[in-house]
């Protein structure tokens, strides 16, 4: 098919041109005098993603799924018991790393298209007096249904009852694209991908440790190799790897915190609020309704549309792919044929997203769902002309 | 600026990234035995395009502005007479270059707007008895108007008059985008560019000839040297050029081919109307005029949109590059201010030029003009998703 | 520095410049109904240089290192014992890995620069009468001494003893580069990293496992997560993967591929011969020894050149890297300082690898080696003169 | 074939990567108001490697063959006289350029493999007193023949003449890798193409123009239209372009400047003198001829090597290609067969090189040249291992 494919998933994400091309590059030796320059210049550079001052930070070569396996099998002792919040896929499936690791899990469940519910993380861990619960689990932003959670309340649930279970977060659709802030909420371990906020293909998995979690790394006896922790530390202290690391996405990396510093995160951050907004206007024109129940847990990183009663949202992805070039993401175990998913995150600027909007119309309207031809775009234009550019105030 | 540029410039056009990706390739000599492959394949390749079955094709180390010299300084005598038609500054400009060679250049003036005016043409050919003109200039597709011309007429003019005057046509914005028909039409120099239809970067001036031209070009006794084709045929025909050819560019050219003989020439061809025919559309629900006045001149790789009495266009331009990332192609010489161009040609498909035309809107709006927002990207989605395919069938 | 880096580490290897710019491809959307196409090709291209017909094979984002896991972890039932042989710093690290995921691991030791000992691991095994032993662990090509080891012998040492010891095999350093056949040998997991024979970056664990192997996979039960192989291969099988996959390391893969099969297996592994000829030559005129004891053990990858008494190897290293930007491999734990190591293996050709033999000869002169300057080319030249292109005939 | 190709002919030279990856980018609007940033930037970065302080450059979309055409139909009027030194195939093109032009063209011959003989220029020019000589046409750097004349002392003859002849520099094959003194050996235009010292591939005709070239430009009456400076130098006083630049080439020119600044022009004449020398050291290791007479006209970026009577350079060059990758350059016109010319100029280091002197050897032999194997490698090892990295004192 001719011309640019129109990627609106929520992971990958748009790979910035010249990102691309800093990756084009050939390999070097990995154990030269040369390399610890690289490293700690990555190590480093992340720090400001994650919202910490001197936190350590830590890539694997692997996906952002493995981070889980970093946090739980580093941090905790076998067997441990670890309370797990659940509102959609993939908060599912933290839980369920951890079950399949022979953790003990706890979990809370809510309906799909709701925030963590602090509240009754408050009540269970008050309740846990003899802090039986090592850990508590959860996803700051769930890519499966649009909705960020407050990890700064979790954190005062925590503080409230005096617990002292480590936090474990996954960030991976918010780290890079929206505010994070490990040092303010103290969380103990948060965990990201390469292919989100940060821009660049899979194969990263890098996460942030409090001083208190890289202790328990340090003092854990659970059984692992590949993502030991204690190795790569090791190593990283003189600016090396325990095993070749993926170098072209090393030198992609070097890139995309040039670029982030150069926009300045403060802006790439108001940029995402100002895109979403324009979303969540598209689909208020449509008549439709987004998964996500609160508007102040509204993601800003991608949004999922619910479809009205009787259309499947599979039809409409598998349209958008087919005659238009556009990949919307699809809704995901219970979920499936009742959202599709439009990813606001990453390289992404108001034409592109308009291009998606409209495309999302074609394809709806394909599909036989009537929304108003341009009534998405124009809504969505109209909140960009307003040009609201500051960050924080989200969810409108 | 975050997301990717939008370019609609009618020229450079947009490269598909693997014909980047193919650019991207070291060097080699271009003397060597394994050379005269890649001569032979380019040559033969650019044929199709040109809509001939073995005419020659050459390729300048150049910009389609040198091939206006190429055609004149190689296939006239020196001092020769030439008839110009004039309706926009590219065709301005081919009669200034012969001109300023040297050349006698008469012209037929028509309004900007206005296609080729084969009846004048024929009169003015029937009256020249003793045949003091040596050649006829016309541009196919008039890029500052957006204006296509028949060429085939211009042929049949040359014919009733039963005049033996040199075909000399640019065919920088047409050829490669929409169809041309060397044979068909017995042009006798046909020139382009890379940076159009070809969809590379500017660096290549590509031309193809007639025998009728060839043997000029040979017999020829003008002065030159870069441009002359005696020792460029001569080396072709071993597989090799005279001097060092821009490597970077006929690798490039290499992939081009190979991408337009993959959606082949009738869909590439086809898909311009289609897109074009979504422009026009749009243009009309603004309740705005193009600068092209007869539908059947309307071109389908470029619309010159008018503003608004009192408008300014440039203002709609510059609000688009520095707010939108949008690039759009400004009014021309006497068109300053009076159109903004949206290039679609090359390699695009429907929802990038929805993003131009959002894009536009928006910058419209900011610039005053008032446009319905979201009325031009209904229309051109009502437009594609009538899904009208077929070829010929334009300027609806 | 200006010009090439000449890198001559055993890994990560020189990319081919077509396979980079393969990678340098925008993202795209790994659930779409495309993406099978892909996913397909990989599987089954991969086979071929694995030595098999139709066993299964997976990829992980992971590297080489993860290989280990893949195969412990999902073959073999919690505590099981497994034999180690340890004859270099790989195939200590494999059974360590073995050790620290809570496996029994018994080790047979030998010199390193000795190939694994068929007759010892033989009596072990008849010794097992009762089958305690749940695997066999080798490492083919151990890349710390350049040592190959005689796979088939290993297997004929397991049959001979009626053994049912799982084979697992790590080919890092050779799968890809070097004849590796998974079905004649009857290896039940072969491991293997992108960035050596795969010539690509790091990134990518790849493993090929027997009939047998993946159904110890499938009944294991063992705790595992990311190194899952059961998601995995369900997901494989409809042309998918259980987590967003590596895309540009996985279009670096389907170049590699076609590169591989243009050269053809056969010539792959035959230049590899040669080239590797020609750099024992050149020890040899230098008058030094090479780590390898046996020169049927000679690796075709990776030499271990032992430096005099008196010098140091990481001088050697040292100088090469700043004076003459060309990098060598040093010799690893018990080896430091007394090896430096050639990686002669992947994209490589004659006079790339003369500028290392000569870059190697005005290092260690530097460096106080006394060695005759050019003899070390000298020999190479003649050797690869010859033109001995067989394949097979080694190790002279 | 596997592994990289080796280039070594004297012009395309190896682009480096970063170069090549900065050509991987997007087009854009070259009417846009960003782009005069980049016009000035190149214009400005630019005059060191010519060597002056402020005289105007100018970059045409071309080869460097299109400089003799900027600088004669620019600056001469038409059918003027000028007087060409001939001492090679370029210097002998440059003059054939002019005659086709249609200037009168006075020659100097001398054999080829000797430099500018400043003395019977000097002896013309006073003989010339009514100074119909317009122009001195003389080649900086011979390419054929590998030989680089004094620049200086064709001013001085001209000073000394008292003679007002514009002095016009073909320095295609030294500028950006041997000391260019515009300003001081007040040349009146100096051209050069962008495939040799400036590494990018070819497609730029850069020139240098002192005041008073500038002046003849503008005040010129001879034909000209592509190559035409006025509109050129107006334009770009705008920073802008008269017509689409080949915006791949100007990116790659903007990081080639980037790549010269870091390693400072300096140390890459240094370089370049260093290289030379090992190149000269190994010619004379085998016992062979430079085409160049003296030493002190020896160049620093192309060796021409002589091939013993009965022997083909064309079949050591035929096998080098075939056999080794290797690209040599052959010898032109009357020095077919008689020599082969090494290229060492642009992105190359001393490793590169070595392999390109050891391919020589083996094509040598295998063309049945009789030369010590190793020894040239030995030869350049020493030169360089001695570490002269002094400028200026060269042709040793």
């Amino acid at each position: 098919m001719a011309g640019r494919h129109h990627l609106f998933v929520p992971g990958p994400t748009n790979v910035p041109h010249r990102v691309l091309s800093a990756m084009h590059r050939p390999m070097e030796d990995h154990r030269s005098s040369a390399f610890p320059e690289l490293t700690r210049g990555l190590l480093d550079g992340l720090r400001p993603i994650f919202g910490t001052a001197d936190a350590r930070t830590v890539i694997f070569p692997a996906t952002g799924t493995g981070g889980w396996e970093v946090a739980l099998t580093n941090c905790l002792e076998p067997g441990a018991r670890v309370l797990a919040v659940r509102n959609g896929q993939f908060s599912h499936l933290f839980a369920d790393a951890a079950d399949r690791l022979g953790f003990v899990v706890e979990t809370i469940d809510v309906e799909w298209g709701e925030a963590v519910p602090a509240d009754r993380l408050a009540s269970r861990l008050a309740d846990d007096r003899e802090h039986t619960i090592a850990a508590v689990l959860i996803v700051h932003n769930e890519t499966a249904t649009g909705v960020r959670s407050d990890v700064g309340a979790v954190r005062s649930a925590l503080d409230d009852a005096g617990h002292p279970a480590l936090l474990l977060v996954d960030g991976v659709s918010s780290i890079g694209s929206m505010p994070f802030e490990l040092d303010a909420w103290r969380v103990d371990v948060a965990i990201t991908g390469s292919q989100k906020g940060l821009m660049l293909p899979a194969g990263l998995c890098i996460a942030c440790l409090s001083d208190r979690a890289e202790r328990a790394a340090l003092a854990g006896t659970g059984a692992r190799a590949y993502f030991d922790l204690r190795p790569m530390m090791a190593q990283n202290d003189d600016g090396y790897f325990p095993y070749t690391p993926p170098l072209s996405l090393l030198f992609g990396l070097r890139e995309v915190l040039d670029v982030l510093a150069e926009e300045t995160l403060p802006a790439v951050y108001a940029r995402h609020v100002r895109l979403a907004r324009g979303v969540r206007a598209a689909v208020r024109a449509w008549g439709l309704e987004l998964c996500a129940r609160a508007p102040e847990a509204y993601s800003d990183t991608v949004s999922a549309v619910v479809v009205p009663a009787g259309a499947d949202a599979r039809e409409v992805i598998d349209v958008a792919f087919r005659r238009y070039d556009l990949s919307l993401g699809g809704g995901l175990a219970r979920l499936a044929g009742r959202v599709y998913r439009i990813g606001h995150l990453g390289d992404l600027n108001e034409l592109m997203l308009l291009a998606a909007i409209g495309g999302s119309e074609m394809a709806m309207l394909d599909a036989g769902i009537r929304v108003d031809p341009g009534s998405g775009v124009a809504a969505a234009q109209a909140e960009w002309r307003r040009r609201a550019d500051a960050v924080g105030a989200t969810g409108a």
